[in-house]
């Protein structure tokens, strides 16, 4: 069982994570991310599901062309967990090598 | 420029399309999927992002885990068009190969 990010530490992880927001009636953790295209934002999220499912956390996300929309929670813990700041972490990485 | 679906178009499209309604607040239509788990999920979403792709016409939707909420349009047409009613059928096509 993952454990729940206490306020200081959820305070502390979003500062390292520039662009991420709290979602605002969940403890959970946002970002819009935008691509070039639909081949580059569908890149994106291939390769961000094959590390989802090697790690059994899976984000939720909505696309539309270009942009993926990410909301990032950890069910199990109910809220955020450091496995959330993980994710975060691998998508902006990637999103950057990607844009 | 493709057209958009008359009333009665539409209306007949929709009969054909089990399970797809028409969305609350825009001429487009909408269904959820639903998989065995993510690999099944995101499996579908990756085949079904080729044909988009190849097609040049690409869905709006949502994932978590083993659910896939999509909504078709047509953004040329302002409205729903003869595009859409061929990728819900490729969807439904799909869908039922992988479920």
């Amino acid at each position: 069982m993952v454990a729940k990010l206490t306020d200081t530490e959820r305070d502390a992880a979003l500062q390292d994570l520039p662009g991420w927001r709290l979602a605002e009636d969940r403890d959970a953790i946002a970002k819009t991310f935008k691509f070039a295209d639909f081949n580059a934002a569908f890149g994106f999220m291939a390769r961000i599901a094959l590390i989802a499912e090697k790690a059994d956390h899976h984000p939720e996300w909505f696309n539309v062309y270009n942009r993926v929309d990410v909301v990032l929670t950890t069910h199990d813990a109910g809220g955020l967990s450091k496995q959330d700041v993980a994710m975060a972490m691998a998508m902006d990485s990637l999103a950057s090598e990607i844009s």
